[in-house]
């Protein structure tokens, strides 16, 4: 019989909490980020660097990885973590934001979005029940309910419809992922974790947390925010979503963020973090160093013979001066990426 | 004092020849294949990576590196090998060939090439005495007379014209470098190669090389080949012109080549190469195997769960399959050319 999927609340100072979530395929110390290796790759990193930077889980994205290579062929080739070479484990979204934010052609019903490929065009439906089934042919450790996550800021019906829905895909993808436990595709020792949805109202995130509390999730996410609304907004919400959640349970907050964001989401009692935003600066010559932000492309690092960060326990923050990022990135070599990733 | 250039040949079968050219930055095995770090970088891989891939020597484009960083700022900077963290030698093109191939407006006299940047359109000079106060400020441990590298085919006469203009280059080229050692701004350590020009013409060939081993330069490249005139013609001129250099000093291919171009111009006696073609085969999803050539794009290795080369001693060739490198290589993703290269 497999492990079953757990989590260890070890100290708590304030609401902050250090904690371990047990997966078999091994610990994930929170708070914890969770680089996101969007089409199974976290971008411009070896699988090795991206493990000794740290990371003991990393996500991939349902909707890019459904479009191509395709979740039945990386099943056929054994599973997202051999085709990637990630033993550790990995967390799957569902799909709903970015089918929301990448597709241009979709239609929401009830039963779930139709749409059209943002790479070739072809045709494809996301539900809760197959937005389950591709978590599950990936193999993903973590896998989280199919919803619906609107752009802020919106009416607050709107916010409620979303969030209403939301519940209900939450519904069938819980029975969805059992029926993959009762049939072989999925074990206890992987888990579905809930969305808790409602924009910025804190009277719609509470009735989405005590509901979505109700069905007895074994993880919590906070979705739906981070998309326009701000930082204030964000922490406010937050702070008031998240005393509606289960201590014994880890508390996900998706798609943030800064450093900042970080710290103070986990002064409130958030567990894990999913961003691009470490690899997307990288791209881009922005580097977060323990003396604050750097634009590499700025000429007054042209010729600073000085380390990135001299703080940072990461290998390339001691390696490479900032003259030699400053010629990299105008250059625009794979190397700056590379290193500033 | 300085440790001399030298070079030790080690052993012969047939005119193969096994040696080793010995610097104060290290020993260069031969024969060596020097891979391209056009802008102070060989593009998607990190310096170590370069180095265990058997590099004892790595190439740098004067006419790249005089436009961005330039090459005071590189001297400022403390040395292009400091400047991207690769301690063993460096050779430096003089950029002449790609002053030629690269800048669209230019002008070439008896004096050098005046020239507008490719990057931004400013305007520039490289002459003989230039070429090799920027190679000496690079701090280039093999740097080479600038000279001008014709495409073929052309006029005997034309072919004619440049093999006697840079006869007359590689003079100006032997007292600049003289004088930059009289005056401390190389050392003996450091040496300056003359490059036999000629197109295909046996006479020409014999012509240059004569003239130049009369100067009596410490190594000897053959120029002017691999520039459209074919394999066949390639490897007839390159026989009948190595007999003309001296046995006791590298003699070096510029610009070459395929796996097969190495191994036919070894055995003719060649003991220096360079060329992007591996690295920049990688960015396009090209891998030279043990079982040949591989398009990495083809759909046939989509579900191929094989490594990309098991003979290979190259770690990347083991960890990776087939089925992960055309995804990424379709997918547009970093790490296809960082493994790839």
């Amino acid at each position: 019989m497999t492990q079953a999927f757990s989590y260890n609340l070890l100290k708590q100072d304030g609401l902050a909490r250090l904690g371990e979530v047990l997966t078999p395929r091994g610990v994930i110390r929170t708070p914890a980020f969770m680089p996101v290796g969007t089409v199974a790759t976290v971008k411009a990193l070896y699988p090795d660097q991206v493990k000794s930077a740290g990371a003991d889980i990393l996500l991939g994205n349902t909707y890019h990885l459904m479009l191509r290579p395709g979740a039945e062929r990386v099943a056929r080739l054994g599973g997202l973590h051999k085709f990637m070479r990630w033993d550790g484990p990995i967390l799957t979204d569902s799909g709903g934001f970015q089918v929301m934010s990448l597709s241009t052609i979709r239609k929401i019903t009830e039963e779930g979005v139709a749409f059209q490929s943002h790479i070739d065009g072809s045709k494809h439906m996301l539900s809760p029940e197959r937005s389950i089934e591709i978590q599950c042919l990936l193999g993903s450790d973590i896998q989280m309910q199919f919803d619906e996550c609107i752009e802020l800021p919106a009416e607050r019906k709107e916010v409620e419809r979303a969030m209403q829905l939301s519940l209900r895909w939450a519904e069938r993808s819980k029975r969805a992922f059992e029926a993959q436990v009762a049939s072989g595709g999925a074990t206890n020792g992987q888990a579905l974790f809930a969305i808790v949805q409602g924009g910025t109202d804190i009277d719609l995130r509470k009735r989405s947390a005590d509901a979505l509390v109700a069905m007895d999730f074994p993880g919590y996410a906070v979705g739906g925010l981070a998309v326009g609304e701000g930082h204030d907004a964000m922490i406010a919400t937050l702070s008031e979503t998240l005393p509606h959640l289960p201590t014994h349970k880890p508390r996900y907050l998706m798609g943030v963020g800064t450093p900042l964001d970080l710290i103070e989401a986990v002064r409130r009692g958030v567990d894990m973090f999913d961003c691009v935003m470490p690899t997307r600066n990288g791209r881009h010559g922005y580097a977060f160093t323990w003396n604050g932000p750097l634009n590499m492309r700025n000429a007054r690092h042209a010729e600073d013979l000085a380390p990135l960060d001299l703080v940072s326990t990461c290998p390339a923050a001691h390696d490479y001066s900032h003259a030699y990022m400053h010629h990299l990135i105008k250059s625009g070599e794979y190397l700056d990426a590379m290193i500033l990733s």
